[in-house]
């Protein structure tokens, strides 16, 4: 059963995703810490509620972001944690923590990799753009920004009438599907790495 | 009713999705030239069985590529075009020709543009970045590659064991739906700039 370490830095969709997901016996594994670089944000609330242990790690109270970083990995590990999730985690992770739990964390981002990849906005960056078709992707994190491979995708109409909240919703509806079912099949270990090409076990689960 | 110049260098597939929905009064307009930049292809052939008049301009019969692309914009205007297709077209339109039908220009490219832009092998690159959604985006041409604004889009999904003949072959069956369908939105009128956002009036057809 993996151990699952979640890091969020605002509302907590994404991670109310997840909590709803182990709920219902769809995740795969068990969230143990929730460690979030923001204090008083919603998505504590949530892990709270959930009854899951949360850990604040904010940029103030380190000497550097590198340092500030290298504790979330060490809360990481002190829960045992072997699958990362970044569920709206709103800073970079340092490379030194991404070659640790190498190939163990995902992360969402709201297009279609590689359309609007680095953005902070990306939504707002497609319907600027004028694409008629958007959406989500959960990746592999690598050190390079949101290059890393491909888990899940999902398509989500470009309406002529929306504003970036609209799509942002319906956007936002997919990640919370494709997040907690991305998170199962690593957790299931049905992730297999062909060069960059991620190839998908979906045969019957194991008994 | 638009008189619609088609610009082919190949196969013509797409050229044929044109002719049969013209020929099922589909397409808005009605094909009045065929022009191939290589002799013997087949689409110059399809041209000819469906009655349409081609014309070859070939690059070795011109002193540079931009007096064989300014003969092709003679070529359009002295057949009284006013919208043109490129239709599988192999090379990048000179600019003077772009500017000389400005906003008239459609083009297909195999991929969600801005994704893969530029590349003349979309869907080989799609499939070898490990992308799960792919498909084709039918635009406007404008002066730079790839990058004008988007009419429709298709999305296709990619397969674990896809090569890039299946893929192309998938993507190519959405690129015969959306191309003639975009095709006819430009010669009803129907399109609509906003920046660089299309707006498209779905209204009923005018009597």
């Amino acid at each position: 059963m993996s151990r699952i370490g979640v890091l969020v830095s605002g509302r907590g969709s994404n991670l109310q995703a997840l909590i709803d997901a182990q709920a219902a016996g769809q995740l795969g594994g068990r969230i143990v810490v929730v460690i979030s670089n923001h204090a008083g944000v919603l998505a504590l609330e949530r892990a709270a509620q959930a009854g899951i242990p949360t850990v604040v790690l904010e940029r103030q109270a380190f000497a550097s972001r590198q340092a500030q970083h290298l504790a979330i990995a060490e809360t990481l590990s002190a829960h045992g944690v072997d699958l990362v999730v970044l569920a709206g985690f709103d800073r970079i992770l340092h490379p030194e923590v991404v070659r640790r739990f190498q190939h163990r964390i995902l992360n969402i981002h709201p297009s279609l990799l590689p359309a609007f990849a680095g953005s902070l906005h990306a939504q707002a960056d497609a319907l600027a753009y004028g694409v008629k078709i958007t959406g989500c992707t959960v990746h592999l994190v690598t050190e390079e920004v949101d290059a890393g491979p491909i888990v899940l995708q999902a398509a989500v109409p470009v309406f002529d009438d929306d504003t970036v909240e609209r799509l942002s919703e319906r956007i936002l509806a997919e990640e919370h599907r494709i997040l907690p079912e991305a998170v199962r099949l690593l957790a299931e270990g049905r992730l297999r790495l062909e060069g960059r090409r991620v190839q998908i076990d979906r045969s019957a689960a194991p008994a």
